[in-house]
């Protein structure tokens, strides 16, 4: 009664019976996931992974990527995954300390695509001091995916006095930036379309939690709010801060920073920067008093170079962002209704 | 400088700006997630969530669902994907705590149905008392998923002496089966192939963590390995388990219970029972002289109630399954190459 079919030919790659749960499962974790990304927990390869925890709490962020193209200058969907969970994990003032990975494979997908995947996501979680922990592979017919989709967990330990969130806005607070803005979107679009100054932008693509770190470590439960300004950029972020706080934000255009070439590809495609999204950037709310030495802080690191005081917190205006023009104006920036760059993470 | 583009008249149906972060996300989360999912972690709608943990260690499984027919009898994608990845964490001897969810849609998803999965996700969480703390969406273009796909992570908390592992099951255990087995995997089948005897089968879809806590609590670290035989059914558990634990297991063919239609099924179908999954059934291996106490408790559970002593641990054949059939003979039981039902899960 058993019906064993025999696997279709070894092939360079992905098949329908990788995703079974079979001796093809087996072999596709064991020949091409475990060797970048092994450690004592996952090479378990149980259902899932065990972790010991401090006392106390836990942050947890879940994200899925479904970038398109899946590689791109300055990285692929592997190490955005990676990043952006580690991140959203990072702006609530948390350690990251754990990682999980469900991919979705289309059939089909070249294997030499997945190990560079692999390869860059195991790059990444090395260089975060993060290991992936357990993970899940499926596989869905040639068609139903776009390549692949990539779910990240990341889990982390709050530790110190320091417990950013979008509510913690206040009047008299700064408003600082890391970085350049806009630079990830830009490069997905430049890859996607195809256009002429492909080479001059690269994702920004990193791990924020050095950062945090710095801030954290210095000004602690100072910091009011921490956020990466990815999807829908720092015009989304800051909107969202100002609702949740009750408060005004105003912005400085020329204080603003933006890589030359993102700006002028902005420009070209007739998109505002300040909707483009970055994966190696943040935003950081806390009070003016502290503003200086925390730029100083972020610039201490190659990541915060950049680092810019971009705006301050008000009473006027709650809930609403409005930016001061280089020539003396002020207009309102709002939130988008739908999508400025779809599947940019 | 802004490209405001008004958003596609409102519909019934997912729309790609829904994926933007922007103003129809907020929506989509407010009009269809929040009213059935709220809980006041997840109502901050942060990037993460912060719980808090006891000291100790905690169990963490993450798991992509891209089950096809969204939609089946006995549940859809949303109550799966709750249940299954609750079941990983129960399976490690941990409560569940605390669940995050990714979707990736596809554009032109109707609204109603995905109603339906929240719907069936928010009464499964309820049911198994842990909360959807944080959670992600992510649309795609037209053909480029599905449906939907959801990637759920559990985190679960471990309490007790109880640490049931693969590599635990010894000579002189016992195999136990809490219910019938295959039946989630029929039950798919026939909703995808249009099968006559569609009424007659129900996905067994289920969290077992009540029946984990009755075995847990009576005894603890003598609990050698629990497992549910999801993808590749009971046949590839078993053979995980013997290459992990370095033991041979002895299948009973009479023991096996599997309800009349799914057996029916299988045989029109050409497909083995033994390699079909379950989704509300679990294997549990402890030492034989607990056998019959353990069924028994196991029976005191509605879900319970058809458990069954299935197979013993051998020092024989390590690494190998095999079956006694009914007529006397005995047969290897391996794994399969590839898949004998794909998405089914």
């Amino acid at each position: 009664m058993i019906t064993c079919a025999a696997p279709a030919p070894p092939s360079g790659q992905v098949q329908l019976g990788h995703g079974s749960g079979g001796k093809l499962s087996a072999a596709l974790v064991r020949d091409h996931f475990l060797p970048e990304l092994t450690n004592p927990v996952l090479r378990q390869l149980g259902d899932g992974a065990v972790v010991p925890v401090f006392q106390g709490e836990i942050a947890i962020s879940t994200d899925t990527f479904v970038v398109n193209p899946i590689e791109f200058p300055g990285g692929n969907i592997g190490s955005l995954a990676v990043h952006g969970t580690l991140n959203d994990v990072a702006m609530m003032g948390a350690v990251p300390r754990f990682l999980t990975a469900g991919f979705v494979l289309e059939e089909g997908l070249d294997l030499a695509v997945l190990d560079r995947v692999i390869a860059a996501m195991a790059a990444a979680a090395r260089a975060a001091g993060v290991p992936l922990v357990t993970g899940d592979t499926k596989v869905v017919e040639r068609g139903k995916a776009d390549g692949l989709y990539i779910n990240t967990t990341g889990i982390g330990t709050l530790e110190g006095p320091c417990r950013p969130a979008p509510q913690r806005a206040a009047s008299g607070d700064a408003v600082l930036v890391s970085g350049p803005i806009g630079t990830h979107g830009m490069a997905i679009m430049a890859a996607r379309e195809g256009l002429g100054f492909e080479a001059e932008i690269e994702s920004d693509s990193a791990a924020l939690y050095p950062l945090v770190a710095r801030l954290a470590g210095r000004f602690g439960g100072e910091v009011h709010v921490l956020r990466d300004p990815t999807r829908g950029g720092v015009a989304s972020a800051l909107n969202e801060i100002a609702a949740a706080s009750h408060c005004g934000i105003v912005l400085e255009e020329d204080a603003l920073p933006i890589r030359g070439p993102v700006a002028a590809a902005c420009e070209m495609l007739g998109l505002d920067p300040l909707y483009v999204a970055g994966e190696g950037v943040m935003l950081a709310i806390l009070p003016a008093r502290h503003a200086e030495e925390a730029v100083a802080a972020l610039r201490s690191l190659p990541l915060g170079a950049e680092a810019a005081c971009i705006g301050r917190v008000v009473d006027e205006h709650p809930g609403m962002v409005v930016m001061r023009t280089g020539i003396g104006g002020t207009r309102v920036v709002d939130m988008l209704p739908g999508d400025q760059l779809p599947r940019i993470c």
